[in-house]
């Protein structure tokens, strides 16, 4: 009697295990955020039953090895979502409008990382740490915030959530692997021609105020996206917030400088806030003892799951703020990470 | 009649000419500053009568070749300001608090690059295009400020003329040649590891919040001067202003991300900022035509001898502020530059 009880106990299980295991497909797979998103998807042993990987017709027909096993890349096609239970879109916004309702219409749900859907008011726009109950209402397609937005909101949210804000000031230095695998490419080229002693080029030896293209107002579309996305994530549009993006000449990880202002009294602490961050203990990090060198830096978050907050300290130009540093990985938390626990909810 | 005229005025004009010529020495003279103001030196024709360069023990002996003359780098003693007009300090702190009293005795004028004396309330701090008349109070020592607040102040000083400031939050990009010559040439060797595909340590893609020693308050060294030297200079003692300062991985130049808040309304306009800026010609060059990729950074004011300022838009997070990012050569504006000028007013 036992032993039948616990046979029909694992059967049970293994059909549970069964029904929740995914049909996976990657559009964009050759991209850095799409190497990445595989690399994820067996680091944290996604439930996966089977995964397709696409990518543009320059790159299709080539073969990635990912812990162990080849895949196949093959070409965007009509019936390339047949059978997908999640389809993850790491291409840019013109193709992820174009193919997001075919993979819709086949009954995939659509995880997209590109600017196409965050703001449109159907489509929810997921931090999981933060708003991952909004993931309900989604109508087949669920966006994954800009990187920098990403990366801002996971270090502040504790602070966020228990004292809201009056006002936030951020300055970003972000990394070349955040403009894509070309622009990877162009500055080592640039590294490269400054140790041979030739004319590097913009890339090298300099910072860029510039990332995505600007509007009327003077900002660039990256700092618009801090901006609304933050707004749309934490249900604040009428938040200030101003954004400074730039470009800085090194591989991977982003980092920020924010000022922080919170509303009423009395202000908050220093210590407060290291004890919230120091205590939230999801997908966030303290790193702060300035004085022994510990602080936030790319070299401290590449290849990490979690985002840094440190040097936390008094701003004392406003009467209620605080500063502080983040750093975290544009690739993981700013992106591939990101989608991948979006579509771990969903699992 | 009419020769024996000209002759007396040409007479006047050498004898005044050679009154204002100056015998100069340059208390480390093989540093990065040291150099770029012998450079400067000559290609400014400043008043020269004879000049002096010194540098410690490792360096004395070395000859430094400029403008097509060589000089021998002697080594610091005793005697070395006799006859000594004005003496460039640039070295740290340490050794400029040992020197100058030295110097002094001797009758120079010393015009300090070091951290040493910038707070003494006996000592003006002085950037020329904002506070040349507080030379005039000096008692042997003008201190030139740090590289990162002379070029914040000399960017945004014809807003700061007109319209004062409520606040200033400031966010650095700061180069490698900020740090001295051992920096640098611990970054070219990461570069170079880099290329080589070896390990590179933290000084190759990365970026460091780190630049002098921290406070009790969680400030760096570099923070608190920002701040502490920016009221002094500007003779406001209870503004409002925080900084950030990071380093990152770039030869030359500092670039800074400024959020500026002004008192009073109507709030300032970008148009109004920049036809300010546009106007006020002395030191300082307005780039701001983002759709055209014309914004300040490192490559456009390398070797040059102005503050570039542009990305100026509506801080839409106040209600009276500005957005602007400025970038300067930190060895000539932030450094050897500044001091010189400081030495042509005198002269």
């Amino acid at each position: 009697m036992r032993g039948k009880i616990l046979q029909n106990r694992l059967h049970l299980l293994v059909c549970s295990r069964r029904s929740t295991m995914k049909n996976i497909a990657i559009v964009g797979a050759t991209g850095l955020a799409g190497r990445e998103l595989l690399k994820l998807i067996h680091l944290r042993d996604f439930p996966l039953r089977h995964i397709k990987l696409f990518a543009s017709q320059q790159s299709a027909g080539r073969v990635i090895r990912d812990s162990g096993q080849s895949f196949d890349v093959q070409s965007i096609r009509g019936d390339m979502f047949d059978d997908i239970d999640i389809a993850f879109f790491a291409v840019d916004g013109e193709l992820s409008r174009r193919l997001a309702p075919l993979a819709r219409a086949s009954g995939a749900i659509v995880i997209d990382k590109s600017s196409a859907f965050r703001m449109d008011p159907h489509v929810p726009l997921v931090i999981p740490e933060i708003n991952s109950d909004a993931i309900r209402a989604h109508a087949g397609i669920i966006a994954s915030p800009n990187c920098s937005t990403t990366i801002m909101l996971t270090g502040l949210w504790p602070l966020l959530e228990r004292f809201g804000a009056s006002r936030i000031i951020v300055s970003t230095y972000q990394s070349m692997s955040g403009g894509g695998a070309g622009l990877v490419e162009g500055f080592e080229k640039s590294v490269k021609m400054y140790v041979e002693g030739r004319d590097t080029g913009p890339l090298f030896n300099n910072v860029t105020p510039h990332i995505d293209a600007f509007d009327a107002g003077g900002n660039s579309g990256e700092e618009t996206k801090m901006v609304e996305e933050s707004r749309k994530i934490l249900a604040m549009p009428d938040l200030p917030i101003s954004a400074t993006c730039v470009r800085v000449p090194i591989l991977r990880g982003h980092s920020m400088a924010i000022n922080i202002e919170f509303p009423g009294s009395p202000p908050v602490s220093p210590e407060e806030a290291r004890a919230l961050i120091r205590d939230f203990d999801n997908g966030i990090r303290l790193m702060d003892e300035p004085d022994h060198g510990v602080y936030p830096m790319p070299i401290n978050t590449n290849g990490e799951e979690f985002c840094a907050v440190g040097r936390i300290r008094k701003d004392t130009s406003s009467s209620n703020g605080l500063c502080l540093w983040i750093s975290g990985d544009n690739l993981w938390k700013g992106a591939a990470l990101n989608a991948l626990q979006i579509a771990e909810k969903l699992a």
